[in-house]
C-alpha cells in the first residue's frame, strides 16, 4: 500500500465563497503515482466544508444563499458569548459536510461527467486549509 | 491491497425515489473476494445522494417530504437561468451527501442491525450511475 | 495493508448530546500501530451521527438546536405509524451525516488545530455502537 499526503492552503477574498480544487487534486494525485485507491480531501477547519457538484455558477449562489436562509447570521447564538461572531459558520459546515473521497480508478479521479471538487469557504479572509491524502497502490 | 470497482445504472420511474442497494453492495463484495477494508457508495451525479438508514417506508417518505420541505422547487433559482429546472435537486444533494462508505469486517458488509443503503435519486427518470469501489485485502 | 476494528458503545444520560470520543479514537489508533491510512469512524444506528467540530460547549448546544429547529418533533410523521417517536432522530441523522474518515498520518490522527470527534446521539438513553476502523500500514 502506498500513501501521499498533501495540505492545500487557502485564504479567500471574500468571507464565503466556493473554489474548485479539481485541478489541485488532479496534480496531486499524479505526484502520487497511485492508480487504484480513495483520495480523501477533508477540511482541517470547523468553519469550512467540502462539497462535490456542478461548476456552473448559478448553483454555487444558489447553494450558498440556501445555507444562510437555513443557517444564517444570529447575534444570539451561544458560540458568540466567547466573544466569535461565526456561529453561522459552523452551522453551515455541519449541513455541507467537511470531506469527501474521490474514487481513484486506472489512474485517474473516478468522477462523473459534471463533478467538480470544491472547497467551501464559510469564514474566510484568513490562512485556512485542506489535507488531501490518498491511499491505494 | 486489493480493489474492485462496479458501476450501478439506476433509471427511476419516479423523478425521486429511494432505492435500496444493499444486496448490490453485498453481491459486489462477494465478487471482490476482499475480506477487509472499506466499500465506497458514491453517486456520480450532483443532482443524486446516498443514505444508510432504515427500511422502513414511512421514514423514507418522511425523509423525501423533509428534503422537499427544506430545498423545494423554486422557479427563481439563479441555475434556472441555464434552461435547468433541477436546482432543488442540487440542494438535495448537499443535504443528504452524495456517499458512504462501507466497513469490510470478515467478509462481510459491517453494518448495524437496521442499516440499509439507499441510492438517493432526487431528478430522475434518466439514466444515472454510482460508483461502488472497495479497497482491502 | 493492515486493518483493525473496534465497537465503541453509547448509553448516553440525555436522549440528545454530543459525545467528545477523540480520546478513544487516539487510543484505538495506538493499539493499531497503523502510521499511515485512514480511520472511519461510523454509527451503526440510523438515529445518531458524527460530527467534526469545535470542543466549544456553545456551538455544541446551537447546534443541537438548530438541527431541533430544523428538524423537530412532529407527531405526524408517517414512521411515527409504526408506533415509533423517533422520526426526528433519523431527520437529523439525514443532516449531520453518520460518519466521518480521520486521516492518519505519521501515527497520529490527522486533524486541524480545533478538530474534535464528537458522536451525536439523537435517540438517546439506550445501547448504541459506533464502528471504528482503521486501514493503512
Amino acid at each position: 500500500m502506498k500513501s501521499h499526503t498533501e495540505y492545500l492552503w487557502f485564504n479567500t477574498r471574500r468571507q464565503k465563497e466556493f473554489v474548485n480544487i479539481t485541478g489541485e487534486c488532479e496534480r496531486i494525485l499524479k505526484e502520487s503515482g497511485i492508480r487504484e485507491g480513495f483520495m480523501l480531501v477533508s477540511a482541517m477547519h470547523i468553519t469550512a466544508g467540502v462539497w462535490v457538484n456542478d461548476n456552473e455558477s448559478g448553483i454555487l449562489q444558489d447553494a450558498m444563499d440556501f445555507l444562510e436562509e437555513l443557517a444564517p447570521f444570529r447575534a444570539d447564538y451561544r458560540h458568540h458569548r466567547t466573544g466569535e461572531t461565526n456561529g453561522d459558520a459552523h452551522l453551515k459546515n455541519l449541513l455541507t459536510h467537511h470531506q469527501v473521497i474521490i474514487p481513484v480508478t486506472e489512474g485517474k479521479l473516478d468522477l462523473g461527467p459534471w463533478q467538480t471538487i470544491f472547497y467551501a469557504e464559510f469564514d474566510g479572509q484568513r490562512r485556512k486549509r485542506v489535507v488531501v491524502k490518498i491511499i491505494g497502490e
